[in-house]
C-alpha cells in the first residue's frame, strides 16, 4: 500500500538497523513495540523526541499519538519531570533502601486517590496487576479471579495474550465474564462458589482490534456490589488509563472505589514505575505477600512520578487532553461524513480508537494510518491511541490535515 | 544489642520517616529492602551515595558492602554510566519503539557472552527468569522445570519465597533438587518422564541464611549432560552473580554453556534493566512467547548498560573485586582466628557471605554487623554481600577495622 521507493527513501537507516537487529534479537524485536504487525512504512527505531514530536532514525518527524503506548502523558522529555529525575539521580537513586521520595510519592498518591489508603511501587504494569491478584488471594484465602474475556492485564504467564510458553495451570483459577455484561459476571462469580478472591477489571474496555467501551454505570456498580456481597476484592486495572481519565482513578467519576488499583504507564511520564494502591482493609494482606524487584526502590523514578503528578494537577492536563481529543474526534467525524466513510471512534476522546466499517483485516485502517504517517502523523490502526498534555491545537489541526489525506485514500480504495 | 540512645541520636530522621511511611505503605516497607528483618540500628532511608560510600538520611556514612543488593557494580553514581544515561535521555528514552542503543547493547552482549547468540531486554530479574522458563516450555512443548530447593529466582507467584497470595497451581510444574547434588537432580528429572522443559539453576548457591556453595565442576557438567540427554533447556539464573564472576557468564570458567541465561542487577549499574540471552536453537521459541512491558525499550537504561559493560571490560573490574574480596576475607579470617571465633566465609570473594558457628538465630551475626555498622561499614548478617569496582584498598582497611570491632563484640558475647 506504500511504494517500496517511499520506504527505501524514508526508512533507509531504519531498515539497516532492522537487518542488524535480526541477527541479535529473536525476530528482530519482541512485544508490543514490534512494528511487524503494522503496515510497511512504520519506523521501528527512533532517535529523538520532544513534546508531541517523535523523530525516527532517518530524521522523519511525526506528531505522536501513541506516546510510547501510554507512558508519555506530559509530552516527551518534559523539562520539569526530567529535571526532577536528574536532580534526584545526582543525590541518590538505587541504594540499600529507598529515599524520602518513596514517602513523598506514596503520600501524594494517597492524597489524590480517594480509594488509596496506601501505596507500593514496582516497575511494570504486570508487576502491579500480579501483586493485586496476590494481595486479593492473601486477604481472602481464596483462589479465583474473574477477568473480562480478551482484556489485557500484562504479559506474565497467568495473563499474557499468547499462550506459547504457558501451561493451563497458569490460569486455572481465572474465570471469565464479558466486559459491561452483568449477567456474565454474575454467572462467572456463581460458578466458583465461595472461592472468589477478586474481580479484575480494566478502567474501560480497551482491548485491541475492537471498539472501545466505557464501563456502563450499572456495570461498574454491579462489580462493586458483587465484590461487596462475596467479600472479594474489586481490582481496577488502571495501568493503561490511569491519570488520563481522572487523577483520582478512572472509576472515580462513576463514584466507584476499587479495593485495589494497579497503576503504571503514565505515572512517571516514561520513567519506569508502577504502583499498587489499596484500601486499609487490604493493608495487612499487602504486607503478607512477598513481591520485590532489584530496582523497585530507585529514587529517581519516584521523583519523576512525583513531579509528573504535580504537573498534571497544575496544568489541569486531563481537561486539556479532553478538549484536544474532542477536536480530533469531531474533525475526523466531519471529514468522514463529507467523504461518506463509516468510521467508528470509541473510547475516551483522550485515548482514541478509530476503526472502519467492514474492515476485519484492517485493510482500510492500515491505509488510513500509513497515509497519515506519510503526512507526519503517527496513528495506530487497531490499538487505542494516546493524547498528551504536550499536544497543541496546532498539532490537532496538522493531524486533521493528515487524517483528511488518510480518509481520502480510504474513500478511493473503498 | 544497640542502645536506644544510639538509635535516637543516629537515626532521628530515619525514624521520623518510618513513622510517616507506616501510614501510607503497608508495614512501612515491602520486599528485600525492608530493614525489619535486620537488627535495630540499620537505617531504612538513604539520601546520598558516591562510589563505595552510602549516606543515610541522618548524614551517617557507610562503606557499602551491599551495593543496592547487587546492581551497583562500578560504584554509586559512576560518572561514565550516569553520563551515558543522561546523554541518551537528552536525545530519546521511551518512544513507540527502541533506539539504536537496543542493537548496540544486544550486539555487545552477544559479543562478550559465548553462549549468547541473541538477547532480549526487560526490567526485573523476575522478568528474565520468567521469560527463560516460558521460552524453554515453548521450545520443548513440555511443562516441568527442575529448580534447586530454596533457590531464589524472583518474586512472581511461581517463584516467590513466601507462599502468601499464591496457589499450588502456580508451581505445579516445578520439581526440586538439591544444589550440587547430582543424584537428587537425576531423581527430579526422572520423576517427570519426558515432560522436562528445563533445569533452572543459579550461578552458585547464593541462598540466604546459609553457607554459599560454588557449583562443583561435576555438578555443572551433569546439569549440562542431563539437559542434553533430555533435550531440555539449561537455564542459568545469572541475575545476582552476573558480571561479578565472569563477563561471559558465571559458568564460563567451568566451560559450561547454558541454553538460556537470565541477567539483571549489575547490568546497568543500578539503572533498571534485565536481559535474557540464548542460543540459536532457542531463537524461534523466544519469538513465540509474548513477553513485554511498558518501559522495556527505554533507551537510557540500555545506554547505561552498554557503558557499564564497556567500563567493566576496560577496568578489568572483576580482577579488582577479587583482589579486594580476598583482602577482606583473609583479614577477617586472621582476625577471627586471633580471637578464637569460628567464622565461615563462603561464596565468591567478591560476593561474600559471613556466618558464625552455632548461630542459627544470627545473634552473633547481627551483633557483628551492627557493630561494624556503628563503625561505618554496611554489612549484612545473612544475605550475600557485594563488592564493587569502586571499593579501594583503603575501604577494605577501614572495613577491617570495623570487622575487628565486630568480632571483638562477638568474642565478648560468646
Amino acid at each position: 500500500m506504500v511504494g517500496s521507493s517511499y520506504i527505501q527513501k524514508k526508512l533507509l537507516r531504519d531498515h539497516s538497523l532492522r537487518a542488524r537487529a535480526e541477527k541479535v534479537i529473536p525476530g528482530g524485536m519482541w512485544g508490543h513495540m514490534s512494528v511487524k504487525a503494522l503496515p510497511e512504512g512504520y519506523p521501528q527505531y527512533f532517535s529523538n523526541a520532544k513534546g508531541s514530536c517523535l523523530t525516527d532514525v532517518d530524521g522523519n518527524k511525526y506528531i505522536d499519538f501513541m506516546c510510547g503506548y501510554g507512558p508519555i502523558i506530559l509530552g516527551h522529555k518534559d523539562e520539569d519531570v526530567d529535571t526532577a529525575f536528574v536532580e534526584q539521580l545526582r543525590e541518590i537513586d538505587l541504594a540499600n533502601g529507598p529515599s524520602e521520595k518513596l514517602i513523598d510519592l506514596a503520600e501524594l498518591m494517597v492524597d489524590i486517590i480517594p480509594a488509596a489508603d496506601w501505596a507500593m511501587f514496582s516497575k511494570n504494569g504486570t508487576d502491579a496487576t500480579t501483586a493485586c491478584v496476590m494481595i486479593a488471594r492473601s486477604k481472602t484465602g481464596r483462589r479465583k479471579i474473574a477477568v473480562a474475556r480478551g482484556a489485557y492485564h500484562g504479559a506474565a504467564p497467568w495473563c499474557t495474550p499468547r499462550l506459547a510458553g504457558t501451561t493451563p495451570e497458569d490460569r486455572s483459577h481465572l474465570v471469565y465474564f464479558n466486559y459491561n455484561d452483568i449477567n456474565s459476571l454474575e454467572a462467572a462469580v456463581s460458578s466458583v462458589g465461595d472461592d472468589l478472591a477478586g474481580i479484575l477489571v480494566s478502567a474501560f474496555r480497551h482491548d485491541t482490534r475492537v471498539d472501545q467501551e466505557l464501563p456502563s454505570p450499572n456495570f461498574a456498580r454491579a462489580v462493586r456490589e458483587i465484590a461487596n456481597r462475596t467479600e472479594a476484592a474489586l481490582i481496577l486495572d488502571d495501568v493503561r488509563a490511569g491519570f488520563r481519565i481522572n487523577l483520582g482513578g478512572s472509576w472515580e467519576p462513576l463514584g466507584i472505589h476499587p479495593d485495589l488499583s494497579a497503576w503504571s504507564k503514565a505515572l512517571g511520564n516514561g520513567f519506569p514505575i508502577a504502583s499498587v494502591t489499596g484500601k486499609d482493609v487490604y493493608r495487612n494482606a499487602a504486607q503478607q505477600v512477598f513481591v520485590t524487584g532489584s530496582f523497585w526502590c530507585g529514587a529517581a523514578a519516584m521523583a519523576a512520578a512525583h513531579a509528573t503528578i504535580l504537573k498534571l494537577i497544575r496544568m489541569d492536563a486531563i481537561s486539556h487532553m479532553e478538549i484536544l481529543g474532542n477536536m480530533l474526534r469531531d474533525g475526523i467525524r466531519e471529514q468522514a461524513s463529507q467523504l461518506g466513510i463509516k468510521v467508528r471512534q470509541t473510547g475516551p476522546v483522550q485515548m482514541p480508537q478509530i476503526l472502519f466499517h467492514e474492515d476485519p483485516e484492517f485493510r482500510l485502517g492500515n491505509l488510513f494510518c500509513i497515509t497519515a504517517l506519510k503526512h507526519g502523523v503517527y496513528l495506530h490502526p487497531w490499538h487505542n491511541m494516546f493524547l498528551s498534555a504536550a499536544h497543541s491545537e496546532t498539532d490537532i489541526e496538522l493531524a486533521l490535515t493528515a487524517t483528511q489525506h488518510g480518509l481520502e485514500a480510504v474513500a478511493a480504495a473503498n
